[in-house]
């Protein structure tokens, strides 16, 4: 007990992924998450608040990655470009995660609750990028509508990516999805 | 009980909308609101489901609305300028309601669970609106942006409208919002 295991966090990940895959997310409890990671159910909450974040932890990660290359972003082009250059970058990192994406958006598919909440996490990350375009000296309404626009390019994207293993990299989509969404706009 | 009272429903969204406002949306109970209204508990259940319910009830007006709309539009236009088009026409029979859209905005913005209501029926909304696209021959991923984009419009164009007494048409901040997301999409 307490003692420190090799990527706990990470096969509690697995673990949990796993058994909502097998046997859906809501009759699944945190004792059996840890059983099958071969940990206790106190360390599962040393890592996550409940069985639901096991499934959004990289979410919170995914939007400080974005908040942090836009921020940093030297470009000196358009506030859709800056988000739409944050997306790629990031897409490059979420690449070997494709397999585990792919089964974690057919159990949130699954489950009303978790689709309620991966919308507000998707609101949640189209804020944090108009704050930070904001702070970039973008003007409203352009920074809200820059992010939004950036995160329904992104959805589209990331929705085609985890639809099968024969789509291209998450990055090429995302590209495809902007010139889709320019041609949407254009008229 | 039982007989018909004249505008039982929309009595009962003005005195759940003034309670909400005076005492917070928690503390308020349906037994408060039929009171205010004159009305019974019984009869509250017969138009609402919940408390929640007589907040969004218009919500899914709206998108019955704007789905008829944009299903008989009969414009040779991109599917975004469709979508603008049932905007602008839901925006004008939307006017007369800019008071009431005001209060009930403050209210959802002081209650986390009402703004991710909020953000739920906007989801649906945009899922609707992108499906009536479908239906129109409209292919993806153009229809989901459209209706994306839209939707985020209509959100930038509804927030300045009810941040105030002053703002201009709604039907004119959605034609400027349009106008914004092209130029920040167009570069």
């Amino acid at each position: 007990m307490g003692r420190w295991e090799p990527d706990a966090r990470g096969r509690l990940q697995q673990a949990a992924l796993e058994l909502y895959s097998e046997r859906g997310f809501e009759p699944t409890t945190v004792a059996q998450i840890a059983e099958r990671a071969g940990l206790t159910e106190r360390t599962f909450f040393r890592y996550f608040a409940d069985k639901r974040e096991v499934l959004f932890a990289g979410a919170g990660e995914l939007q400080e990655l974005l908040v942090s290359t836009l921020a940093e972003s030297r470009g000196s082009g358009s506030p859709l470009a800056a988000v739409g250059e944050a997306l790629e970058e990031a897409a490059g990192s979420m690449e070997q995660r494709r397999v585990y994406s792919r089964q974690r958006q057919a159990v949130i598919a699954a489950n009303v609750e978790l689709r309620e909440r991966e919308l507000i996490k998707l609101a949640s990350l189209a804020s944090a990028l108009a704050a930070t375009l904001r702070d970039r000296g973008v003007k409203e309404p352009e920074a809200t509508l820059a992010a939004e626009a950036g995160v329904a390019v992104f959805r589209v994207a990331f929705d085609t990516w985890t639809s099968g293993p024969d789509q291209p990299d998450l990055a090429e989509l995302i590209r495809e999805s902007f010139v889709a969404l320019r041609a949407v706009t254009a008229s």
